[in-house]
């Protein structure tokens, strides 16, 4: 099965390498954008072969390895 | 609107952060896992109201700044 895991910065966390992008747009002429915030995506190969499993064993990832919990917020997508 | 940029590397580009996290997966004991690919993921605040304008308008932002197209793959999903 595949995951893809998608890690986001939580509410009120600054973000400075989002604020960086935004004036870059901002600088190459691109106006119209009101804040940007950069997250990391992951996409993980599984040998489990039903979704709970492979959705427990991800989970697992993401609270010791993938995100930083105290300051990020993570989703977990399942597909085949 | 919100728009959700998720980047992506092309398949046969070499991933070395990906091995790594791959490799610490293992040490730390979750196996399981046949293969981990790092992209980037970036939340846009948009002031443009409808969806066609604001996809074409991120569509450019990923073309010059936010995806290196040679060696990336760009999704967007718009949303209110």
């Amino acid at each position: 099965m595949k995951a893809r895991v998608t890690v986001t910065l939580k509410a009120g966390v600054l973000d400075p390498q989002g604020q960086a992008i935004e004036g870059s747009l901002k600088s190459l002429g691109m106006s119209g954008v009101g804040g940007v915030r950069q997250g990391k995506v992951f996409d993980l190969l599984l040998d489990a072969t039903d979704e709970s499993a492979a959705r427990a064993a991800v989970t697992t990832m993401c609270e010791k390895l993938l995100a930083n919990t105290v300051i990020e917020n993570y989703t977990i997508e399942i597909s085949n």
